[in-house]
């Protein structure tokens, strides 16, 4: 057991990873969202002027990193790494994003998970030394996600209730070795989990096994009371999944209802945004990060939040190869304060 | 400027991450080549009792690891981190794999850089002692690569001398804090790189700027000479693109050519094997490294490799929308001896 590990699967930060900016980019049914007051640009055209979604997408994710960098005073020859990732074939968004971003670039995959995989990372190489100031960002877009992954919009295709909303938005966190806080103190990588959900149109319960096996093991691993933090926030469970990971908790003796919410149940009004079941995508978790979670935690309004992002491994050729859905959620504690 | 960056992007190891075990797993037409004898498996069956070409490419990645595991006498719960990355939409060969393996996973995409980015990541998480054994791996199948980026092969398509052949093939290493080498020493994490090739039949031409992008900082950043290296070896430029990468370096005043070759230069034999420019996919780098280079190595006939996996970030949305082929590789010193 290496010296920075504490049980079986969690990281204990030492050197104070902190994040010194972030930025969150939306579409515009997002912006007429809750969290709407949150976010830092709201896109008025989901084209964002460019000529296909996809093109839009890795837009919104540079304009996102271009912000983090503004708010910092940061320029791009700054920075050591950018972590990023998305949901298109072959991280479309995020390679064509690092073609623009002149700094070493690590492509990440975790599907919805991508966030806190890159803001995990974005730590550990900033505590183990290897970097002084890292960027993990992330995006999704409903309308090249949903072609993609799911049928042609101009379809029409009816979509069951148990389906979940692809978020346009982005996202885009830096991380400094110096800094006053957030910290980023502890991670949990999780494993894949998966007990057989076949039906893309029912995500969260897909990945609903994979977030509390993550969670489990982070409260196992830190001895944490689930009172230590003010908000645990899962990536985008949704209605369903949400449900199904505290009722799988509360079954292993561990009971997070009174502080426990969920970035895709947060996003959309449901009654008025016609959502279903809620957000879903990268965008959905790393918009509600960067917007609504780091804008209360400046404000002091939350001190200690855990946040894991969740993420469905299918592809359409696994599912149209018969495969279930493996799941998989990262967790990241994102604290005020740091205790060594 | 963190304590173990030097130069501008470079890394420089500390803590003796060690190269623990290795295998190679490869498909019949490359176990014809003219490294037949240095692979751990060579499947007869391209399909390996599987009913697809991406299953059969998992349980070709699955076997690559569980014969590294095999190798070190270790167990899956001896493992901290499987960091792993396939060409597949969504990772589907790595992400099934992960299912099968129950360790935290961190899902990468790098195309055919993945070999020398899940080395350079591995090798940070132990130096930085967040882990104590890490696997490194990755997987590419000729059947399941060519019908995803190109044409369905019953097609029987021609294809143009300047293609390269994806190679069968899966590689897994295992890394831990605590070993007698070979080391990994040094990575250079590169940025990515395009200038406006646009034709995916001739990828060498495209990840070249890359990788002489990314050696050259790598000789900038540690001072090194060119003889430092016993053999300097790039992923999957094949015959076009190595010219074209020791042309762009010797006009900045870089000649490797003496200690360079290219792993999809020495997969296959061109003479009979008819696979115009060389080998290409993420198999055949991890491939060539897990047999040839690291048994090389084991033997003392090479001490002293730098491993440059290089990465053509195309998908077919961005090639069907005009986008050119942004390319990006990774640098990994590996040595039989660590000098502090």
């Amino acid at each position: 057991m290496s010296n920075k590990r504490i049980g079986k699967y969690t990281v204990k930060f030492e050197n104070r990873p902190s994040i010194i900016s972030y930025a969150s980019v939306v579409g515009p049914k997002e912006g007429e969202g809750p969290l709407r007051s949150y976010f830092d640009l709201i896109e008025k055209d989901d084209y964002l002027g460019e000529k296909s979604w996809e093109k839009a997408e890795s837009k919104m994710l540079q304009n996102a990193i271009s912000l983090s960098l503004q708010k910092a005073g940061l320029k791009d020859s700054d920075i050591d790494y950018l972590l990023a990732g998305d949901l298109l074939n072959q991280l479309m968004s995020s390679s064509f994003t690092a073609k623009q971003i002149h700094v070493p670039f690590i492509g990440l995959y975790g599907a919805c998970s991508t966030m806190s995989e890159s803001l995990s990372l974005a730590a550990m190489l900033i505590d183990g030394g290897f970097a002084d100031k890292v960027i993990a960002a992330t995006s999704s877009h409903f309308s090249s996600a949903e072609r993609q992954y799911r049928f042609p919009l101009e379809l029409g295709t009816q979509r069951p209730l148990s389906a979940q909303w692809t978020v346009t938005g982005a996202g885009a966190t830096i991380l400094s070795s110096n800094g006053e806080g957030p910290y980023v103190t502890y991670c949990t990588i999780g494993k894949v989990v998966d007990l057989g959900i076949k039906d893309a149109n029912n995500m969260g319960a897909a990945m609903a096994p994979a977030a509390a096996d993550t969670i489990k093991q982070h409260f196992d691993d830190t001895g944490f009371d689930v009172n230590h933090y003010d908000l645990i926030i899962s990536g985008d469970l949704a209605s369903i999944g949400m449900g199904l990971t505290m009722d799988i908790l509360k079954k292993q003796g561990l009971d997070i209802s009174k502080k426990y919410t969920d970035c895709g149940y947060e996003i959309y009004n449901s009654e008025y945004q016609d959502t279903h079941a809620g957000g879903s995508g990268c965008g959905c978790s790393a918009s509600v990060l960067n917007g609504f979670i780091l804008k209360e935690m400046e404000k002091k309004k939350l001190n200690h939040v855990l946040f894991i992002a969740t993420g469905a491994l299918l592809s359409t050729t696994s599912s149209q190869q018969g495969e279930s859905i493996p799941g998989i959620a990262h967790a990241v504690s994102i604290e005020n304060s740091f205790n060594k």
